[in-house]
């Protein structure tokens, strides 16, 4: 197994080799369009999973719509359109046909095409608004709390496995609310859900904040954000929930009665996390080893690997690791034993390494002779000895410890990497040699966002909802600045 | 709330009317797609995970795969891309632009044109394996035991809620081996887990057996089926398992290293179920009332409706009724107490008997002074008085028996629809009066298939597995015929 780039010499091909190598992802024979394998979609399962608990948990209900948006109802809230129009993939024919010319092969059929062309969603504002229109009738029809999982499509041209592909699995939250407390309050819930998902589960560390107006949902009054920053120092936005006013219930006419017999329009929101989940979670913890997974999210959060001569020595260590497979998984822990006998157990550590199996547990003759086991953690890379007795408890402590050191470790390099600047100097210089998120002050205009995202390829990734409010004044005109926000290059 | 067309006034309409009023789906916006509103949605999940359970109970992994598939690709299976051209939804271009003669509208931008077209998948086989081609290099990495859950488009001519649309909802097992005959006993293995599913989770009893070739899936040597019979005597294909030969690979240039050293194709299974299934539950247990669920697959298997005058009687029910629900969930039993005040217990019974709930349970004043509760079963509409002491223990029995209770039903509807004939006169009387399966004698020729359907809309459902295999004539050529075959009108 040749070893992956490391970090240093090419953070970007490291991340390729690894989604590659450990069996995540590939690209497939459909440009932009990736192929997730089952050890990364095993991944993807427990995330979906977990996110979908917390859904139902906040009064949520899963649903499903239509794939296709027809062109009239894609066009009808203009600023939504404007925003997704430019990358869209578009069914304009329903019907292949033989060719003349070639019998072997297909061509599309002229004769049909449709009357009128169907968008592949890119997300699914308008055909979910057009729906509502039927279910809204009065307030006693709200709030409407409805979640979708779906692929959704977004060609776009410079495509990366997880991070930006032209389809991808996601969830796409739509609600419906009779007041513009309750709609924003749903925004803000979902943003925390997102935020306490990501840190508790995912052990990646984030921080809520405002888009700015240049950087909204296309459609959105205020797109709230999680933000994490990934270990080469660029920012990852890694979930986004959307306050939208009036604009859809408006652009598809959803009126309900309110109590006191008026005619009123809803509120909305949406909100949304993805596959670029599992960029976030390469990024944020891997080695030049491999994958490093926090064992909420393993696949296998426990490999028993025996070191053994002949098979007398591997029948004892069975005998052995059994008894410790049994016990784990009663504690529902995952757990495998790979007494495999083609591969040594050199070229199986590497491989649970690539993996990122957080706990590898290796037993030998000594080991049966002593009552102990070989531990090692894949986190920090440590090794120990640990008697049998009660293995499993310790095991079980010992996988706790290991989500908290793996939140712990991206916690503090995502807070030594918070730099607090006042001069535009200063800040392209720590943008260029320290990387990381930069705490400025900005006079609040497009205008000054769009200079520094020339010149210096950072943007605001959020005005974060933290109490930091010390006004200053923007570091580039001068002008007055309410508070600091949140740069960073980004993915 | 206005009252269902009856099955006996007209089948086709009640169906429609209860998919809608029962809140299950709704066609939408976009022509032949489905919306599967939330309490279809939370059926369709239950049979989901349940289905996905049993896939890796048998050693299956989920992945996914892209949604669309490059016409080059598409076509390298001839029968396949044959059995599927005629019905696909085609991209084209990937963008759109603002029409010039009129700013608010958008339009196909010609110079985003593809250079190769884009089928949206009817079936994935085409493009998992062109996948599987790179992931199959020796007899090492075979088997290849991998589900997707997904999305397909076929562009059929005439939809029906669940039973047939244009974009619905399914599962694909795709599996690949180094023998013939570990594939077939794959394909035979999964057709069981799916007549298992059927037959203990849905209730819906059917039978096995194999497509005769003119039945079988575009591209499959043989194609194994489970088919249901519904209510209105028409048979119900409820899931395929194909076995593929070495089609795919062939097609796909797939080839392996033995372990002898040779090159070698291996062979393929691909299998699946949809939200057709939803169809097929509908139509094997409802009623004229409504939904009737098997309580494995009730979102709300038990409601608790409250018979009160003012409030003081509410709550005195209330506090009976809220430690009744706190025991079912203890037990693991989705209930619901329905103190809304707004509606009437009758409006609630019906909405609840429309819904499918399978036990309503009744406390009125009468009931609070004799310790008693008033228990509706949803299947078979019976009431009677039941004690409160250990009501829990009494639902969870009641649960288990209208389970098996639904499914004896519907078995003996379908039992007593199977009818042996051996004239064609015969045939066309018991097709016209009685309706369900025909168990009847067949040359084994496309020619009398063809014609059979011509004549009187029946098909071969399928060649049973069971050991009847009594020799006999055609009934029309009088050839000889090695056994009888299930005809039957269908879905």
């Amino acid at each position: 197994m040749a070893k992956l780039t490391t970090r240093s010499e090419d953070y970007s091909k490291w991340y390729n080799e690894l989604v590659v190598k450990a069996d995540l992802a590939e690209n497939s024979g459909v440009r932009g369009c990736m192929v997730i394998k089952p050890y990364g979609y095993a991944i993807w399962e427990k995330m979906r999973d977990e996110l979908d608990k917390k859904f139902k948990e906040t009064g949520h209900q899963n649903a499903y719509f239509p794939l296709f948006v027809p062109k009239s109802l894609f066009e009808a809230e203009e600023k939504n359109a404007e925003g997704f129009a430019k990358e869209c993939a578009v069914v304009t024919h329903y019907r292949l046909k033989t060719d003349p010319n070639n019998p072997q092969k297909l061509i599309v059929d002229p004769d049909a095409k449709l009357e009128e062309e169907l968008i592949v969603r890119p997300t699914s504002e308008a055909i979910i608004w057009s729906t509502y229109k039927n279910w809204i009738q009065s307030y006693r029809d709200l709030p409407i709390l409805i979640n979708q999982w779906a692929n959704v499509v977004r060609w776009e041209m410079r495509t990366r496995l997880f991070l930006r592909t032209a389809e991808f699995l996601w969830q796409e939250g739509h609600t419906a609310h009779v007041t513009k407390e309750e709609a924003i309050e749903e925004t803000e819930k979902m943003n925390n859900v997102y935020a306490e998902f990501a840190e508790k589960f995912m052990a990646i560390p984030v921080i809520k904040g405002l888009k700015s107006p240049s950087e909204r949902f296309a459609g959105a009054d205020e797109t709230y954000c999680i933000e994490a920053l990934m270990q080469d120092g660029k920012a990852l936005q890694a979930g986004t929930s959307h306050f939208l006013g009036q604009n859809f219930p408006k652009a598809f006419d959803v009126k309900y009665t309110s109590k006191e017999g008026k005619q009123e329009y809803p509120w909305a929101t949406s909100w949304g996390t993805s596959t670029r989940l599992m960029g976030a979670l390469i990024m944020t913890h891997s080695d030049d080893l491999g994958l490093v997974l926090p064992p909420s999210l393993a696949p296998i959060q426990v490999v028993i690997v025996p070191i053994f001569k002949g098979d007398e020595q591997l029948a004892q260590i069975t005998e052995v690791a059994s008894d410790i497979v049994a016990k784990l998984k009663a504690k529902g822990i995952s757990v495998k034993f790979d007494d495999d006998t083609q591969n040594k157990p050199g070229w199986k550590f590497a491989e649970y390494e690539l993996k990122g199996v957080p706990v590898r547990m290796a037993i030998g003759p000594k080991d049966l002779e002593n009552g102990t086991v070989e531990i090692a953690r894949r986190d920090n890379l440590t090794k120990e000895s640990q008697p049998l007795v009660n293995i499993d408890v310790y095991i079980e402590n010992l996988l706790t410890t290991i989500q908290h050191d793996v939140f712990a470790k991206a916690l503090n390099f995502r807070d030594t990497h918070i730099t607090k600047v006042d001069s535009y100097e200063e800040f392209k210089k720590v943008l260029e040699e320290k990387g990381g998120f930069i705490y400025a002050h900005w006079d609040g205009t497009e205008e000054e966002e769009e200079q520094i995202k020339d010149e210096t390829k950072a943007t605001i990734r959020c005005i974060p909802l933290d109490d930091d409010i010390e006004e200053g004044v923007s570091m580039i005109t001068g002008k007055p600045s309410a508070r600091r926000v949140l740069f960073a290059k980004a993915y």
